[in-house]
């Protein structure tokens, strides 16, 4: 026997009662009961972007949608800035170069958030730059970028602001129509407690407007298409029923929790997280860390790649690794989603036990105390 | 209570067992256990697609496929055959003009299979064609096109064969290898007996070699991208991690019963179907119906959208109606996937009972009987 917790970024636990929804017989998607719904996804998922438009749903990878942002507002030639502070800032402009746009990148050290002020620059040195790329939460550094302050600089200038917030929607605050967001966009196998394959995407009335000037070719992402089909409440091709389905379920729990209640509750277990992480002696690895993941440094003398290993091979706790250059230098903790006090209790515990197994001078149960004590404030 | 019945071509009823499968708590996408199940899918697939090339599954719409397999051969400027004898085989064409690439259109009158020597005249006149692209089952009409024939005419020629078996696939045999197909596509919600949100598509040694040409921009639904990863037994993007555990256990269904049965049922389903309409009076819509669904002419005097919503509203029996120009005019009964003898008599045994009940002359039981006369031979 082994119990199995999952406690990575995406995916993330699904509750039981949304993965037995998904299991029920098949339904047609073009019948009244499936449109009724697509109508209550449509409206939930605009409580959670916290947004006036319409947000329009691909049957993809997160990816896809990020694709989307680019296809859909740029065209071939077209000048972006884009924040690369991570694996998927990077990602951003790996589509921009496969369809011929021109990055303007600016580089941040892993870890840190972006500064509004170089955003500023780029945009003063690149007047002709139609959209500004960044993400919420870079989920391969935990790291949170402040998307107020980059709304705040960018609505000065022509360029739309684009952010990638597959990991941070419902852990970090997305404001998006309050902060000047134009293109937000997500997935769901992250805070809407979802299995992968949905992606989210919603355009502003400035981002439309480019919409309609992009030349760059598009056919399954093309949001025009997705926005008429919205419109008679459908999708254009055959969408991801099961997941359609359990969506409506897991946004009618957010929304019975409330969005401000959500945000809490993920910033109380994240606070809890870092200051057990801290008080075993660990290090943040994000000088701004996110409340959907905390990225730790994998403390002198511990292999990294063993850590995480024997916490999900012995112990069941499934944790992320790092990725690319991170690669056995950090560990990530996910408290993304369907996830209460004692989900961190247990990760705090198996890192404990872990690091004591590894030889690595710990206290047990000090990392515990100080997350129990963070919990009850 | 109600009691429904799914017999539409897509999505096609999923097994309880599957279903099930897909409701077990998330596991993460890099890990042992996840690799497991993506070599399963693999091998499964190649065997239900009979080729000998690796199968690579996208988390999209089959549409998706459908754009890969453009985006991938061709480059802008290209010159394509197309089939179009229905409305997936004008969405080809449709991608193609959004990618800029030029489409040679071969149109075949709804209903009637292509004839392989118009391809044979459209590639002799347009020698530069990089690939010709048709159907196995144009789902809109219920017509299965000779795969075979088609591939014995384009193995003469440089341009490369592309089927798109989205819904035949399972059905109507598909030879792939053996028939000189290069590029076979699929969707997961027909014959492979799962929930929309998977595409699949294999690519002979021919059709790589159009992939290293092809300067069509993309990202996505690069296939180098999955080629690459699932030599690591991975995904490029984060996959659709509950469909792919319900299509191994699918695979499994599919291959315990073994490829040639599978067939053989869907021959006898179809017939069994086709026989009772016309014991009823009815007349089938195609000249070469296709084994995965039965398109009927909706007799005069009766209303083709009122006998639809009757079957399901009042007697829970979802057929599909006509789409795009045949709305109103035909119904189809789908006998694709997970179904058995006692599928077609509710299907036939509800066109009896709505159709009397609309006042069409008809001797109720009269298509049963036909149907159990054929499931008996």
């Amino acid at each position: 026997m082994k119990k199995n917790y999952l406690m990575t970024p995406g995916p993330t636990p699904v509750p039981p009662e949304v993965l037995l929804e998904m299991a029920r017989p098949l339904i047609h998607h073009r019948t009244p009961q499936y449109q009724e719904i697509l109508k209550k996804v449509n409206e939930g998922l605009k409580k959670v972007f916290k947004t006036k438009y319409d947000v329009m749903t691909f049957t993809s990878s997160g990816t896809g949608a990020m694709e989307a942002s680019v296809v859909n507002l740029l065209s071939p030639g077209d000048k972006a800035v884009v924040v690369r502070g991570g694996k998927f800032g990077e990602r951003f402009g790996e589509i921009m170069t496969s369809y011929g746009m021109e990055v303007i990148p600016i580089d941040v050290t892993w870890g840190k958030p972006v500064d509004p002020k170089s955003i500023k620059a780029a945009l003063d040195k690149n007047k002709d730059a139609k959209a500004v790329y960044t993400t919420l939460c870079e989920t391969s550094t935990g790291t949170m970028n402040d998307i107020r302050a980059v709304g705040e600089v960018v609505k000065n200038y022509d360029a739309a602001l684009v952010v990638d917030a597959v990991s941070g929607l419902g852990a970090d605050d997305l404001d998006t129509d309050a902060w000047g967001v134009d293109v937000a966009l997500s997935g769901s196998q992250k805070g809407l407690m979802l299995p992968p394959g949905l992606a989210f995407i919603s355009f502003s009335d400035k981002a439309w407007k480019l919409v309609e000037k992009s030349k760059a070719p598009k056919f399954y992402f093309d949001v025009k298409k997705y926005k008429k089909s919205l419109e008679k409440t459908d999708t254009p091709f055959t969408s991801a029923i099961t997941l359609f389905i359990g969506l409506e379920r897991s946004l009618a729990i957010i929304l019975a929790e409330g969005m401000g209640a959500v945000l809490a509750r993920h910033r109380k277990l994240a606070d809890a997280t870092r200051r057990a992480m801290q008080a075993l002696g660990l290090e943040l690895y994000s000088s701004s860390p996110s409340d959907a993941v905390t990225a730790v440094h994998v403390p002198a003398g511990i292999d990294g790649g063993a850590l995480v290993k024997t916490a999900r091979d012995t112990y069941g706790v499934t944790m992320a690794g790092g990725q690319a250059e991170l690669k056995g230098k950090i560990f990530r903790i996910a408290h993304l989603g369907f996830m209460e006090n004692f989900d961190v209790i247990v990760a705090v515990s198996c890192v404990e036990i872990v690091l004591k197994g590894m030889g690595f001078k710990i206290e047990l149960g000090k990392g515990v105390r100080a997350a129990e004590e963070a919990l009850l404030k």
